[in-house]
């Protein structure tokens, strides 16, 4: 049998990790496409590692992380160490610092909102996505001015998983600034 | 310390899940959209299950597994159980069906192909997604009828997660039969 590496050793490697490509994120750059996405107190597991990957291959200018612990960037094939990354307490100081840099938000919602079959991006966008579970940490109705967009969904599983979610609303934006 | 299940216990609620949901299966019905999914020697983990999470959220008619062991279908939320799946030895029987049943076959190429932005779908598509790292298990020279089209991708990172490309190839054939 093949030695088997202790969980706790596992662990620090991954937070070594973390450390490391967050580290290296200060020298990252802002990618091709003025789009943001926004990490609402999701799990601090593989999703957020792997939206990081799809936001390095659809080139974001940032991704911010408001109240996420340590993750394994792993999942994310370098893309921690590559996409700007912001980290935030609350969603309030994420919300004013999208809004001075003139983004306009949309929250990705279940079952309400926009259609993306419909919607019409600007250039400037932050998409946020809440928890698994959970859901968004604030109210949307408490924001009128972020816009709400679904993605639409045909059969019974109860949803996307989020990082699928979040890598089919990058793509749509990315397919519209180039068509 | 909470208790830890063996690996192997886990191991075997797995397989009972697998065959247990594989025989629901049998009762499954096509679902709205016209199309199918092939997943060609995929590794028999996660992604197996996330794209019938998603093929189940888009509706698909089936799943074709062409060499693919039991899988733990537990990330599929059910979709292993809903959507109709067909096992195959090699990818010569699969492309035999799918040829008399009319569909138009796709491969997802990393680079090459033509981009998904410009791809037009017929209403029958069969949608053809390789191993991880070994790619296809045949060569699409050899198939001159097989369509390719790759995801268009703008960072560093080697390329999207298969399960994210498969989803947003699912996506982008919806929104086209849609709008």
């Amino acid at each position: 049998m093949p030695l088997r590496k202790s969980k706790r050793r596992s662990r620090n490697e991954a937070l070594l990790r973390y450390h490391n490509h967050r580290n290296q994120n200060l020298l990252a750059q802002p990618g091709k496409h003025q789009f943001a996405v926004v990490l609402d107190h999701l799990k601090a597991g593989f999703n957020v590692a792997k939206i990081f990957r799809s936001a390095d291959v659809f080139s974001a200018q940032a991704v911010h992380l408001i109240n996420i612990g340590p993750f394994d960037p792993a999942p994310a094939k370098g893309g921690f160490k590559r996409v700007p990354t912001r980290f935030h307490e609350t969603f309030a100081t994420c919300f004013e610092q999208l809004k001075t840099e003139g983004y306009t938000l949309f929250t990705l919602e279940a079952t309400s909102g926009v259609s993306l079959f419909d919607v019409h991006f600007p250039e400037k966008c932050a998409f946020i996505f809440g928890h698994e579970e959970r859901g968004l940490s604030f109210n949307p109705a408490d924001h009128p001015e972020i816009e709400r967009v679904s993605i639409p969904q045909f059969g019974q599983t109860e949803s996307l998983n989020v990082s699928v979610a979040a890598s089919i609303v990058m793509y749509e934006y990315t397919r519209q600034q180039q068509t």
